[in-house]
């Protein structure tokens, strides 16, 4: 296997800031795709890891995932792309290809382990580290990278990648169409790309957020209702009232208060991701058979389904696009909750 | 309306304990049908209930809503139910009939709310409470009574009303069949007969017990396998092989290392009543789509094929059969878990 050094944006400790550092990539192989980074937008899970708050950070970590490049050079059997094109690259980038999900389409469960983009053992490179897309180029077997299309606004697309496959998986697995009363549990990162894309699948969208300055920014972004989640006897209005309550928040919360807002056999789906435990009632999944469920993610398959769905419908994130020097700064501001709604890195004149 | 004094036992405050008392019940309607009380199960919610454990039991209360009886009456519309015959009344009897729910055969979810047999507001005794099987005559609409099978062993079936339909309709809910690999967690009352079901539903069981001596027990019972679940080595060989686990465990417990042993999109369904909230990890739902579920009962026609399906297969309860004298006795021997699997009182020559 034949390696090459490229820059990339990391940090060898928690808690330290990010810095230019060199990494190794696989030269590209048969199949692969060379993509040149064009934007790369910040997710919460970068955050967590840059943390270490799971506690499997592997040193160094260069985060990113949601990575929206041109093609720089193809594999002699890629036959998807061409250099010169515009692609992207989500959150996985190999798994197994063989096992029962693989071939169904959700490499998201794949057997054998999903490797992603970033922090996971890579197989070309002898286990060493995945590293994410802070970096001025990323290779990718073909079956991995998505088909962009020519979003106007190519920046804001890039959320679309992690943050709106996150959410577009669980509202299509749970059958979200015209008529649907789905609830938004927080407007951030996926919660306004949630909103968009909800109201795009025809449901009457109902928004619940802590901050007060968000109800009409929800109501901007085409939410039906916002509902200040403090206000417990608003709350109180829209008892068995959804169908479907997507949660968002990725911070401990009360579970149940929302539970009590689903009709019989709703479903409140947790696409944000806690550290702690949530409690969850006995009475608020046993009266109704409601359920209370997750969702990571998405296949390969689903989320160029999304891409091209979002594209169809002008759907992309609000977003704030930064330089490489900004990236500390945008992550102590994530972490306060001080962005709307997205930072995207723009890494073309950059590194 | 007309009423009439029945014979009955129950008790005019929490932790006293249960005594004869006379009670009041509608005299029979036009599409009634007044069932002479042969047996009724004792379930571990008319336990919670006489210790008022849930805060809005009204006194005096008479349990009992798993009550197999006989035919003494029938009002001049009643078409189904003949005097003499076999009939049993669970856990509903009465809801208001027109709503889309009871239009679709789930009384269990009627928007009006439905009337349990015991302990509920009476529609038609000015919102007295409803008052249950501990006694020596029900009177009841037709419509919530139910055909009874000629058990060979009538008493052992008195626990399928309430239990037996808890556990039957989960399971066929979430489609349990030939080649399913279920966990049931917990060997009482729910769990026991839920061993049975799923065995002749055609599913691989597999049993988590704390307590040691019910290994034994449960593989008796059909169970494929039965595992401590104090064992926690042996518990990870069960990573990701479940599709269904039934959650019967009435305390406190940890749902998050069970939640681990359901497959991709398997769900974990509660149908104890833990009276404190359970703590499920953000982690444990996300990977893999998992969900934490609850189910309640099940509706009339829903019970009358659960009974049927019962009979059939020859499943009934594993009960101790006593006297209205030895309730108390029983009771205590409940709430210390004494009692494989369940006590059903014999109401003919007692009251």
């Amino acid at each position: 296997m034949n390696i090459q050094k490229v820059k990339a944006y990391g940090t060898y400790a928690a808690n330290e800031p990010l810095k230019q550092m060199a990494i190794t990539r696989r030269s590209i192989g048969k199949t692969d795709v060379e993509l040149e980074v064009l934007y790369c937008g910040i997710c919460h899970s970068d955050l967590h890891q840059i943390h270490n708050d799971f506690g499997h950070t592997m040193w160094p970590v260069v985060p990113g995932h949601e990575i929206v490049g041109r093609v720089k050079a193809v594999g002699e059997h890629v036959s998807k792309f061409k250099v010169g094109q515009l692609a992207a690259i989500g959150c996985i980038v190999d798994s197994c290809k063989t096992c029962q999900f693989c071939e169904h389409d959700t490499e998201q469960f794949c057997e054998e382990g999903t490797t992603f983009s970033f922090n996971s053992p890579d197989k070309y490179m002898g286990g060493e580290q995945t590293y994410g897309g802070f970096s001025d180029l990323y290779v990718c077997d073909e079956r991995y990278v998505l088909q962009m299309p020519e979003f106007k606004d190519l920046a804001a697309a890039a959320p679309l990648l992690c943050a709106g496959i996150t959410v577009y998986s669980p509202l299509k697995h749970w059958n979200i169409k015209e008529g649907s009363k789905v609830g938004i549990l927080g407007v951030g990162g996926l919660g306004h790309i949630a909103i968009k894309i909800a109201k795009a699948l025809g449901a009457e969208v109902t928004v619940f957020t802590t901050s007060d300055n968000k109800i009409a920014d929800a109501k901007r972004l085409g939410a039906d209702y916002a509902v200040l989640s403090t206000d417990t006897v608003q709350l109180q209005e829209y008892n068995k009232k959804f169908d479907f309550i997507l949660d968002t928040i990725s911070a401990k919360h009360d579970v149940n208060q929302y539970l009590n807002l689903l009709t019989w056999e709703g479903s409140l789906v947790l696409v944000g991701l806690p550290p702690e435990s949530l409690e969850v009632g006995a009475f608020n999944v046993v009266y109704g058979r409601r359920s209370f469920s997750g969702s990571n993610i998405g296949g390969i398959a689903e989320t160029q389904e999304m891409l091209d769905f979002c594209f169809k419908h002008d759907i992309t994130a609000d977003i704030e696009l930064i330089d490489v020097e900004q990236i500390n700064n945008a992550f102590s501001r994530l972490e306060k909750g001080d962005i709307k709604y997205r930072f995207v890195v723009d890494l073309q004149n950059n590194i």
